[in-house]
């Protein structure tokens, strides 16, 4: 048996254990010293009621016989397709339901939707980067080709003439930069898609942090979309659902390539490969798109987007360059004095007992940038905030 | 773009729509007849009292700032896989906490599993088979090779020397057959796939429905086998999770390939393209192993086997040729006269209003047998083998 060759070609990342490393080391050296954590992509509020109350009355079904719910089907219940269905209509964006998958979240779904691509394609992919897009191509052998971020594109890199590839990965609002793609920036990119017959990959993950009404909450928002884009979207950030797992993906039936719809490729992966989201978990999913549900984790993202708020008006302040924390909870500044990311990283935990993390960490671009977010108390935001002025 | 073209090898699999199909044509003009189904294999009896316990005491975990959980580790959380290494232990297998992966369900594992070999192994599958092993590998384009179940080897097929393959699925409690490996058998299969570097994928799903205690639960009871296997379970049918969604799969570290550890090629697989198992559904998982837990679940298996002997004594009564039943929730049996699969679930459906599953939806060597389960209700069983009986 031989395995899978291009595992070995995949960097080993030490990013976040020797973060936790250099901070475990700080701490024991200076035990007094309270820490403050401004590195974790991790959401801190709990659960809203309008969900666990939903959650709670699914357990009770799941002991009666006349009421237990057994394998569901693989793509997710009508209930919950439908109430994304109605999510995107408010949206100003029609689908249908066949055209929303639930899935266990948009790590899983970005990862394996490439079972559906031949070998063969061209990835491009912006950098810096969400590791995964990387990691998972290397994976299957794929060639991947870059985009560079940077401060001239504010971390918006748009494509030319020039630019090649089959599968281009988005995300906006980004990780790891809180960059938001305007409408007319985000056109460039469908149309040098449709031009190639290129399939976007959109990562939405954090499209419920833009407040921001002219910005995009769907590339489905650009007219022509539904025929070059696949959109991924999780409500771990929109809703804390980061341990209880529940995203959705959209695969429009207009996105035809070889005349295949790629719909029903993945309609056929997914229902091989995969089995459904827990009854339980997609009840109180079901729940965050409700009226209440809606208005209550609007509120807990208020709270970080207030945190982001703190964040940014003291780099304003300190004149310090950055992208994001308006409809971001990720916050991407400069470090100032030419400081690599790692330099910068080693100042902040022991000046002001901040931990961020390196740019450098997502990518070649990365370098020289540092990751703040806003999923903290908003107490020792503006703590870690006033240390910094000092 | 280009797509996988590998999907287009696939068959389309119109087994369960040409199944409800017939059914609803046959109650279309036959309202007032009572079918009883005994072609599902999804549980009927809803979870036990110890898991849904366990979950509402998580729900409310998870609306409190406190003890909220947010993202968990890919592999599952430390209380369930030594929970799960216990219950190994009880089958006089040691494992280690790291060898032990939460999945989703087997379903997922065993299709994304193939992620960590390379494309050009040749895969043995056993023929009548589940068939998520033969479509998840034509995805890959993977050569497949089978080898026939039949009633000369009670469809409990095994190696000799000229049998080849890379990679070999088993299922022992089988499906669809419900046939068992002694381990005597069992050892066939290890001493083939030691002696070529083969690696065999296990599924025991249906482990916890063994009684006889000579049969093995766990392919680990077979001396040397950690070298050679993966094994994969689910809390499916072992504990009603077929709409909770939880499994394991145990990837020995002593199962090492071109040197590397496909313990390691796995961990990096799944925290790469997976995000872990719902925390709310991981303390569900965990309640299954308590001895309360236990004994409930004991319980519920006991129902179904007790369906299963009712349909297994009415078999023997009219002399037809059949596996399973035993140790097993499904029956596979051989139709009478020399009838194939689908003129036998045509005759049982019209004359005695019981659906089964023909056997030919399984594979070639399905044809002309027919696959019944224990997952019913009781009394309807009863009624049901009464009907065949006269």
């Amino acid at each position: 048996m031989r395995i899978n060759g291009n595992y070995l070609d995949l960097k080993e990342s030490y990013l976040f254990s020797l973060i936790a490393k250099k901070v475990d080391e700080y701490k024991q050296n200076n035990p007094e010293k309270e820490i403050i954590r401004l590195g974790i992509g991790d959401v801190t509020l709990p659960l809203v009621s309008a969900v666990t109350k939903a959650m709670k009355k699914a357990v009770i079904e799941m002991e009666n016989a006349e009421t237990f719910m057994g394998y569901g089907e693989e793509q997710g219940y009508g209930f919950l397709r439908r109430a994304v269905c109605d999510y995107y209509e408010k949206k100003g964006v029609l689908l249908d339901e066949t055209e929303v998958f639930i899935s266990d979240g948009a790590k899983s779904d970005l990862g394996n939707i490439l079972d559906i691509f031949g070998i063969n394609n061209t990835v491009l992919i912006p950098d810096p980067v969400y590791p995964v897009y990387v990691d998972t191509n290397i994976m299957a052998g794929r060639e991947i080709t870059f985009i560079n971020g940077n401060e001239d594109n504010s971390f918006l890199p748009l494509p030319d003439e020039t630019t090649a590839g089959d599968i281009v990965y988005i995300c906006s609002p980004n990780n790891p930069t809180g960059a938001v793609y305007t409408k007319e920036q985000l056109k460039i990119w469908v149309d040098w898609a449709l031009e190639r017959d290129a399939v976007i990959l959109f990562d939405s993950a954090y499209e419920a942090f833009i407040r921001d009404e002219n910005l995009p909450t769907s590339i489905y928002q650009i007219p022509g979309t539904k025929k070059c884009a696949i959109e991924f979207c999780s409500l771990s950030k929109t809703a804390g659902f980061t341990g209880t797992r529940c995203g959705y993906t959209v695969v429009p039936n207009e996105l035809v390539r070889e005349d295949i719809p790629l719909n029903r490729l993945w309609l056929r992966r997914q229902t091989t490969k995969f089995n459904g989201v827990p009854y339980i978990v997609q009840r109180g999913a079901k729940a965050v798109f409700t009226e209440q549900g809606l208005s209550q984790i609007r509120e807990n993202i208020d709270y970080y987007l207030n945190n982001a708020r703190i964040i940014t008006e003291t780099l304003l302040e300190l004149g310090i360059w950055f992208t994001g924390g308006n409809n971001s909870p990720y916050i991407w500044l400069k470090c100032p004095d030419k400081m690599t990311s790692w330099e910068f990283f080693d100042l902040i935990l022991d000046k002001y007992n901040i931990v961020g993390t390196p740019g450098v960490g997502f990518g070649k671009q990365g370098e020289g940038f540092f990751r703040l977010t806003a999923f903290a108390n908003t107490d020792n935001v503006k703590i870690a905030m006033d240390r910094l002025k000092e």
